[in-house]
């Protein structure tokens, strides 16, 4: 569904698309299972010279795979089809392998470790497209350090801050989530292997010893226990997922504002069907930030089918489980397209420094009213510097000018900053002199501190 | 992914899958954009011989999908690429009629009206599947309505309801949800087509002459204006599918429950791969009402995307109507599947109306101590019934027989009940006399009163 | 909470908000108590000279609210602590009435018919509040009917729309948005009242009688059966109230970004406290529409809720049912605070038109261009004109000028529209005359078509 | 709103409730306020001496609370009429002091930093009332490792776990929930101090020295930089809190199955109100599982609208930010509920291990089949194994009685078992001996490897 608007298959990249596809998976539930033959043998309880055939028969490309997703929604689960066909293909090749095929293990056991290999992929997928865009961000942070932009609040202006910190603030909360996916992938990603109610009792005194040799042939962790219907890992890895997409969509709603053409401080890069104009080449339509915000509309609803899904009944659930694996998919493919767009469009972003400072200087000073009011209180007392600088304000508006030019003119101001006030008046108007420890926040985010 | 668990893909039916493929979205916008020729060639706007060359290029499998579906990322609509391709292929055959493709709509037009043409055959699709599941549940309503079983509330046994009211009970919700889904549809899949801003400026004097043309062709109403970022009546139509899919949830949960093995009241229908066990016989797995399940655990979350996207800015959004129509797609794909699980679960369900007996009757006649007391009370005052009946039901506990067995040699009892006590008794604790109005409520709900 | 941010206690009006107190809820309980007395005296049932001593211990001022708030988490729903705390009223002052307190009903049925009757006020709450919303915005409508603006796409600009066709659209989606919700209270909110196990058993064969009188005492509708584990209705109910709230925060999405200093399109009104700044008068902080998004956020997610606790077990479900009253009343919490914002925002909205039209005119005809290439088109054939169109967009981007004056200057345009092309050109460029059929749209959304 | 059903109010703890009050809100306001002035004179920023006129206006009882409510929803924030108000005090008492209130902060300053030490006791409540809910479930597991009770999957009979392993995988899925929601606590709960727009400018180079003097005053960590519209920590807190919530449902869901009366497992404890029966002393309502439920319900829905809200604009939000605190508070008020009745529910559980025993032998052997199969397969080969055991079951099938029984009268199975096959079959059909590796399992988790 790549044409229905910008959903997960529509926004996802190449390499997270194929990953999710219906030969993907099977590939990867095929893998498992010769896993789990090589795992047995190597136990010892399943004959070696099994083995072969089995893995033999692993081939996504062997099956008819219409068959067998007709037979998975028969079934409730993929498994029970994949395990039919691939026995009845290892028994044409090597009749008596084909009791081999699935030993020990139920179902999910190889739905969700095929699930956790696939998630694994996933999660190096998006933490190899966002390193591009971090560097971008900090990029942006360190080459606009000292550049002033208007600090808006509420939509509204107020003092200036620089584009630095606020690139600076993406990155850090990019950087944030995801040191958090990795630490989720870190706990949830382990192996799933409880054979039929999870005690791996078809195993008898083998069971763990199988389940240490398919974790290390799959190279996965061996968790304290299998989890079929304890799904708090994989639900920590969805939220983890699903807080960095937030801050993605953080990213995307800023830049889609300063894009727009009465603010038009920063483009998107433009190219062939990037959404340019030709009668109206003003126009640059920010197809990066959509994307984006896009996915982020549908991330929290993804979560939290995943979240309600937890509640699940005893040794395996109804509904709950088998809701998931393809919401996992959706959350990914749909963090691969906010992660590749934003890194398209930050590692091109077009600043236009010039303009932020022009849509500080329109606002005539105000936004720095505060500024000086902090200059005059020490002198004046902090009462009589409000009245003044509200009567400045009010003189500013009034007469359409600068608050400096008014507040220049003004004895009390005069007298207040002495003989140079002109000079002084000219730096406390200087947006670039009052950002605070704005530096100080970038390169502390910078350094990840 | 029709592998990945029982998502939308896994659960829909063919029909609904087919609806949905990324060939009948574009032929669907194929068809807006041969019907727009048309129109404007109807009211005068477009030459007429522009129309054959464009309609005869407006089939999708003239087109490289993958092509598109790129251009579709990169342009954030599908439209954007599907026009110039469109127009290319126009040009070739005819290039005085290339002029004339799309000519007044926006990319928004195309994909809302093909979506929305989407959405009302996705919608007559789950009313026609339902209709089978409508029959069977009126049926079983009909069979069942003197069928005695336990009524349970918070999953404990109360008093006896009929298997007969359950059935009612859902049939009436599923078809109070067809039709609000009906009516939602009905308010909601309209005409989408307003030009560049939703003024249809660009063709002057002749917008809704051409509108009015667009609207016939189509055989769409014709909203009251455009309504590209009002996205109400889509959010409305989405609401009535996800409540729809909350009372078929319902069902499954109810059945669910009843086929566990220590109530084995009801199970669906079984056949090859449905969940069946050669070596435990007994055993029936809940297929179709997992199926339910999973789609009940998605459908809210999906909703719920939707229903945040409404907050759109101004002519056209970002990111907010962009997601709309995968998730519109997934839940119609989920619904699909719900509404045919449940037909086939509810069509073939295997009733034990022996076993619903029994159910009440290893109770010992307890869940019908109220009845008793009711009995008791006008004879001997509600508060020394109160306190007999609470002695008869220890009594009863202590012993291990039946309520019944210990009333029936209680002196009060034979006393109040007189002569005929035993037979009193007998029909006292006959759980078929004691479901009240539950006939009435019955017939009430089939005749949709 | 009304100091958590803009959370439901904090938002909504004092009347939605004393609609939902624990003495509310506690009194409208008792109210269905008292009406329950009484409607079994009609029926025949209970003793008529129970009556008074059971209306009249129907008082919440009568009980510890506290005691009874801790009763109700123990047993899991409010009613049984009620009801007990109420028959020791009724037992002080009447021995004999005591019997008849509740008589019938469970403890579901006082507690669903309560939420129903503090829903049909909550419901009407907000069609009272929103009444002088809809006259706002079809005051907006019509008086602007006329006043050009900037169309705006993906947050960019685009040929002209007018403010009252905007108007429009946020009125049609309320009214509808209303109807709606009206339609579905008027479909939901009906009787709840089945006993036990929703049969009416305990009443023998007066439990229609009983019914048809409660319903009448207390004008609810009678529907055709109890519906405990049925929550379609309450649940399309909530639906209809959250896409409201959609709607809502459309409007307060396009009024924020047209405060946006950069736009200053309109402000919302001011007043003490109204988040004006005594050293930045220029600053209107968009108060009413912070107060609408932040409702809109929380919505959806309190309506997934809901949905997803539709999928209740048998007669009375465990969870499902007894986190929805709480959600339903922050759902109208919520949408009282976005109504009575946007209220006061509308109806006091200050609108600059003048900034509207300095909008367009920042940027020099451009948005037009599309209107001049429709005028060039049939005489110069679309391709040539759309040729000399580009050329002359160029060339006022690099002249800084407006296309109408570069339009002016070329010899092939003045030869296009003939000896009068000054005149032309400036009724192409007048933004009002490319408005098409805003003013056709306008009116058909305001008069419901 | 304790008397909706089982809402936050309802559910939460005494101690949690108090939390979240209104004064206790204001309290943790006036805190941070009386912080900054100390941290301001510590940084030698503040005079010393204003200092104590502000501490001392600084408590919430001084304050009208109606009036600071409803300037709240005036201004889109607390903050501001607090603010108001703590001036006015000061300067009755010290007009000096008045002008350094609120020094150098900014409202969100306050809200955030007042949230964040709210959020600090609830996690400390969360945690310190979960250790008893984790001993419990510890002790669960260890007195039960051996009992043995059917394994459930898809609500179908399975082969045997043992209760031991099923309470094991509740603790060790609680234990990871709570260290989860620790290190997030730990990550999230920091300092907001930014002043206007986040660049401290406010304070000029004194920004950091106030910022880490404030810090320490209130004893938390001072992060990289301010974080107003970076919500992603917050965001992932409340993750953990629902991710927690979840797999207290999943505890829940298990118990209210295996209380039905057809099952009857276990009980939770009762007592006064808890949901027992006069006339149904065998009943007992899963009170605290179903309160657990509705936690588990409303939780996804929350976090849902905290993930959206996570995308906001620029240096203060519109409704993304505002819409947070009232769902962060719910969030642990319902958590605070299921963990209290979980606590309660598990530390009062009766186990009746007879029971499970007999739900396994009312299956007559027939979910050990698999394991007769394992034991003649060596002997017999697998086909052929496999054909017998199915011919035995359907036997034991036919004639009602136990698989063992036919088995020993197999002449097939005698032969593969030998002399003591009556023995062997015995040992075989011993469910406690087909628990294969839950011992392990349970020991793993309890160690939390």
């Amino acid at each position: 569904m790549r044409l229905l608007g910008l959903g997960p298959q529509a926004v996802a990249t190449d390499a997270m698309r194929a990953l999710w596809t219906d030969h993907a998976t099977l590939q990867t539930m095929l893998d498992v299972e010769a896993a789990l033959a090589r795992a047995g043998a190597e136990a010892g309880v399943v004959p070696p010279e099994a083995v072969p055939a089995i893995a033999d028969a692993c081939r996504a490309g062997l099956y008819d795979m219409d068959a067998i997703a007709t037979g998975a929604l028969r079934a409730g689960t993929p498994t029970i089809p994949v395990v039919a066909a691939l026995t009845r293909q290892v028994r044409a090749a090597d009749p008596a392998a084909a009791g081999w095929v699935h030993f020990g293990a139920t179902s999910q056991d190889i739905a969700d470790t095929a699930l956790v290999l696939q998630l694994r992929r996933a999660v190096a997928l998006v933490c190899q497209d966002a390193a591009p865009l971090l560097h971008a961000l900090r990029a942006l942070a360190e080459r606009h350090a000292a550049t002033p932009m208007l600090g808006r609040t509420l939509l509204q202006p107020g003092p200036p801050v620089t584009f630095g910190l606020k690139a600076a603030g993406w990155f850090a909360a990019l950087q944030r989530g995801l040191d958090r996916l990795r630490a989720a992938a870190d706990e949830a990603l382990v192996l799933q292997f409880g054979g039929a109610v999870g005690t791996l009792a078809g195993l008898g005194a083998d069971g763990m010893a199988v389940a240490e040799a398919l974790a290390q042939v799959l190279d996965l962790k061996l968790p304290a226990a299998p989890w079929h219907t304890q799904r708090d890992r994989l639900a920590a890895l969805a939220s983890a997922a699903v807080v960095l997409g937030g801050s993605l969509g953080k990213i995307a709603r800023d830049t889609g504002l300063m894009m727009q053409a009465e603010v038009m401080e920063v483009a998107e890069p433009g190219g062939a069907g990037r959404g340019g104009s030709s009668t109206m080449p003003h126009k640059r339509n920010p197809v990066a930030s959509t994307v984006t915000l896009a996915v982020a509309n549908r991330l929290p609803g993804l979560l939290a089918g995943l979240l309600a899904g937890m509640v699940q009944e005893h040794e395996r659930a109804t509904g709950g489980w088998q809701a998931e694996a393809a919401a996992q998919a959706d959350i990914f493919l749909l963090l691969s397209g906010a992660v590749a767009s934003q890194a398209e469009a930050i590692g091109g972003l077009r600043v236009d420094a010039a303009a932020m400072g022009d849509n500080i200087g329109r606002l005539r000073g105000l936004v720095l009213a505060e500024r000086l009011l902090l200059r005059l209180a020490p002198v004046l007392g902090r009462d009589e510097a409000h009245g003044l600088v509200e009567r400045l304000v009010a003189g500013a508006a009034a007469a359409g000018t600068t608050l400096r030019d008014v507040a220049a003119e003004s004895p009390e101001v005069q007298a207040a900053l002495g003989p140079g006030f002109g000079a002084a008046l000219d730096a406390l108007f200087d947006p670039a002199g009052y950002t605070g420890s704005a530096g100080t926040f970038i390169r502390r985010q910078l350094d990840g501190i």
